[in-house]
């Protein structure tokens, strides 16, 4: 039987991107599409690409029109999810691609957000391990009907890391990642920084120095999978791609661990998984390779040199990062094929 | 008095740039380009900016015809600058912006290159620290005969730590280096991950896990400045633009040390010099600021949640990286104003 | 019921579309993937994003090897078909990427390519107006057991330009037509000018004058729709993505004719078309908005003051322009539903 | 003697392209820069690479402020300029990179621009050919007082087409030009359609059908040449590239004339110029070959099939397109060497 679902935040990348990977999805039919200053228009002019739902008009986005629906996408700004909570309260399922319900710590929350505090919902990164026992996030999203989507920074370092992290083969305090990050994770927004001109031919970094707001959320992963304490240099990079995280994590080697044990813990936690691949020794990823795919693939090194664990990890932001995670946590949810609407094959080259 | 100057190389990017460089130096002649299977060949046909060099034809890379200058770059690729030494006795000055005389160790030789060790040559980034008393590599350039162009991520980031680790304000034993690179850094090269296809819309990690062959030369520099000894996780991502180096850098806080002690390091390092500059506090540079200018652009943080310091770091790595510091260094050994024919500013946007 | 599929080319750009869109395609099964220097290796050291693929090993180009399948694709440079030709002739249906199909008149293969002639397919631009009463290539391609895939370039004119041809409101024997295209269309070539550090930040044009090899194939296309002599003038540049083609052509407005009968002759031609899209008055597409799908979207212009038509074509080069060409006409001649396995979205962005 | 310069706009792009060349010119102190909402900022907070000039605060556009220098460059957007006239009649030079003074035609700008006509004042592309004995603009730089610096597309179509207008041998009544131009030519404004998420990927054309502001300018180019009549089907696509424009255009082939004596008309035009380069035939320039130069590149063809000449010119569109032209016109204005200042060879790869 098919869904209704609204989508809010639809003239958005991230909004765009849950609709393109809805109307290739049999189970849902696209009922409403919202936005704010672009309510009244039709779709097509903010989406350009999505020519099936050249039908779609944007309402606005208000609690009475977002009522009503099996299933409510919110891609809003952090900060905004919170005004629908209570309008939202028969809806079935709703998933937030926003921030609001990602953090556990209100502490974390006050320290790199502030405003209002919201409860956390389930965590929309199924591949997770998230207990001692080896059980993964994917049994948390089983039925759930609160969904945070990941931040797509914060949910590629986690897939990166935790394996090493519930294995003990990794030090969680002392972890660098670097991250190569399009632009298009910005969102659609009118700053000087994003212009085009800013962006071609350069390399571009940000929140330099411990101020970027994925990295409460890496520390809840990290801690989920058995970290005592994590600590994280975190700096991402802008580079001129529209699409795709290329992160690259180092964390120290646990004492006395070999190779082996090291390469043995993210084979045993991915072995089985549909989107996230561990690559073969001395092979890395690339993010063209998941470009519009729901896959993280990711390539590890021991340097023993440098006493650290090398996890070099790709996804589409929009994908694997947010909308994919959306719709794949989405489909658990309601009991449905996992990969169901989803890919594993990049558009390459 | 104008000098004469024979470039062999000539049609690759490092000799280009070598010769788009002289052509604005107004003490240098170019006299002879030289390169391999390319001879005989005009070399604005492999050159095509180089318009006002159109008179000059590639001649073969012979020990004969790279004689009686008296300046000679050697753009060669490792391993083959060795055999132009003896015949380059009488030149006066020969530089070599390859790595076959950079390394002062024979064993890190070994296992990074391989083949026949050559002696080294002085090396040819002026503003690194040399010594316990504060003095730089400039002062044994001036009156040089032999000199050793930096690799130009090996430079980028000894040019990030020197300051601290000649401070004692930053542990140089656990460095994480991960750079945002350009294609043009592996020259022109017919290899498939080389492809424009291949490159465009993707970030691609190489030599991930401690295999790159500019670590030696990196901890050779760190040594230099002062460090017991120096381990660094190094990965280069290559991203699409054709030039650019963004190296972030991080490395352990040493104990003790408050904020102003570390940007105290920076600042006093490169206070007074002409091509490196650190910026104010809260700003970090980007790779297009730097296009084309021999200029190094250093960002600073100190993030205590992590305990790192955090140094990101901008250069051109066809100039600063390569045939600048090459000319740069020129001047020093020359006794010419050490900015002749180099630019500060960068061509942006 | 499922039909097996060999897919020749397997290891290059347009094998990898081919593959990418045959993975997502519910009536067949890959069964066979070859290539000629890289036989042996798995398809996946070659095309890292096909990961459903990763079981497939590619095995040498050869007739036995591609004999024996239900389908067959040939994805070899022009001049390489021929010599499977015969061993196939069991095979109920081959479609060939390359061009030696695709000509009717030897004449101009001889000017434009050389070498043997191959009798003509049919060609598999089904939207394409191929007769006075308006029929579609369409038509031609049911039940069609050798199949010619277009052109890129060439299949993004025609069906720029046919309407109007087909209409008589433009003049076709003064055409001139501008592409903006990405490197792959040129293949997974080793060639210097392919490099990205020689696409990356400028645009390049090539084949200028009059000596692109998809001239006649347009020519044909014009002259099919009731042209009576097609003329013109083509330059395509290379520009930094890594797929699409935005065509912009112009032809003199026919004597007499309105602006509304001009727009007319599109609407008619595409007005029911799943994936060939006139944009309304005002708007014109952008490549990204194409990318990985099988649309070509069109924008029309009547510029009066320059008394020419303008029509901005956007297709993505790998998919409409090859391989969705390919399996969408697969699909006629199985009497599948046309749309089968392809998609209407583009991925933006 | 050093003259004394105001640069306004200097937050922008064009602005910014204007200090980085007088930064580098030996004959101009850079005494004020002003802008509008930025005033009160340090220009490098604005202009990042141009690290020579850190020492420059960003004062209000006004009158007042513009008036006492012995240069004053305007770099505002069109329809601004006006206003400063007036308060500049004391000024011995003022060049304009704006619109407002380039047009001599009232009835052009009406239909164009809007708004107040301002007079024309003198055009600042020396190379063309601007009457009947083949003098060139240049001669009416000498001893200038107001210029107006030309459009970017504008002169870049001029300079392909002039040479063939006035020796005959094209044309002028069917011209057609496609051009591949970076963003930076729209300025840094906060648009949507020019955020990097936008043009990364993508090729994106605008103003199709006639509307762009830089037609009549071109109009008014070809017909200074010679023209009776010019009329120009003009098609600008932007690309991802931050520089550059690469316009292709065509025009038909006058009777009676043979390819030497095509070929000849622009040999005789530029044979004897600095900056603009007739290719050998066969040779058509790449935008990266001119980046950060004053270069325009031009390459040729004649295409008889076509019966048209077919010129691709490269410029940068900030520097001969923009600001190295109101440079070169101010050296010739002001009699000093016309090349002061400017390079001829630019940065690639």
């Amino acid at each position: 039987m098919t869904s209704s679902v609204a989508v809010s935040g639809a003239s958005g990348y991230a909004g765009g991107e849950i609709l393109r990977l809805l109307a290739a999805h049999p189970d849902v039919e696209i009922r409403t599409v919202t936005a704010h200053s672009n309510a009244g228009d039709a779709l097509i002019d903010h989406q350009p690409h999505l020519r099936s739902l050249a039908h779609l008009t944007l309402q606005p986005t208000t609690p009475e029109v977002l009522a009503g629906h099996d299933i409510v996408f919110l891609a809003l700004p952090h900060g905004q999810s919170g005004q629908y909570t209570d309008a939202l309260a028969d809806t079935p399922l709703v998933i937030d691609a926003g921030a609001d319900h990602r953090l556990t710590s209100q502490a974390a929350w006050d320290a790199f957000y502030g405003g209002a505090f919201h409860e956390p919902w389930t965590y929309g990164v199924p591949e997770l391990i998230v207990g001692a026992g080896g059980q993964k996030q994917r049994e948390r999203l089983v039925g759930a009907s609160r969904i945070a989507a990941p931040g797509c920074n914060a949910s590629t370092v986690a897939l990166s890391l935790v394996p090493g992290v519930a294995a003990g083969v990794i030090d969680a305090r002392d972890i660098v990642s670097v991250l190569a990050v399009g632009p298009s994770g910005a969102g659609k927004s009118l700053k000087t920084n994003l212009l085009a001109s800013e962006i071609l031919g350069t390399a571009n970094p940000y929140a330099v120095g411990g101020t970027h707001r994925h990295i409460p959320e890496i520390q809840q992963a990290l801690t989920a999978a058995g970290a005592s304490e994590a600590r994280i240099s975190f700096t991402p990079v802008l580079v001129p791609m529209a699409r795709g995280i290329l992160a690259t994590s180092t964390a120290p080697i646990a004492d006395g661990v070999t190779d082996a044990e090291i390469r043995s813990a993210w084979e045993s936690a991915y072995g089985g998984e549909t989107f996230v691949h561990l690559l073969p020794e001395g092979q890395f990823p690339r993010t063209a390779d998941v470009l519009g795919a729901n896959t993280a693939l990711v390539g590890l090194a021991v340097d023993r040199a440098a006493n650290r664990v090398v996890v070099v990890t790709a996804v589409d932001n929009l994908v694997k990062g947010t909308a994919g995670a959306a719709i794949q946590s989405m489909n658990i949810a309601l009991g449905l094929p996992e990969a169901t609407g989803l890919t594993v094959n990049g558009v390459a080259p």
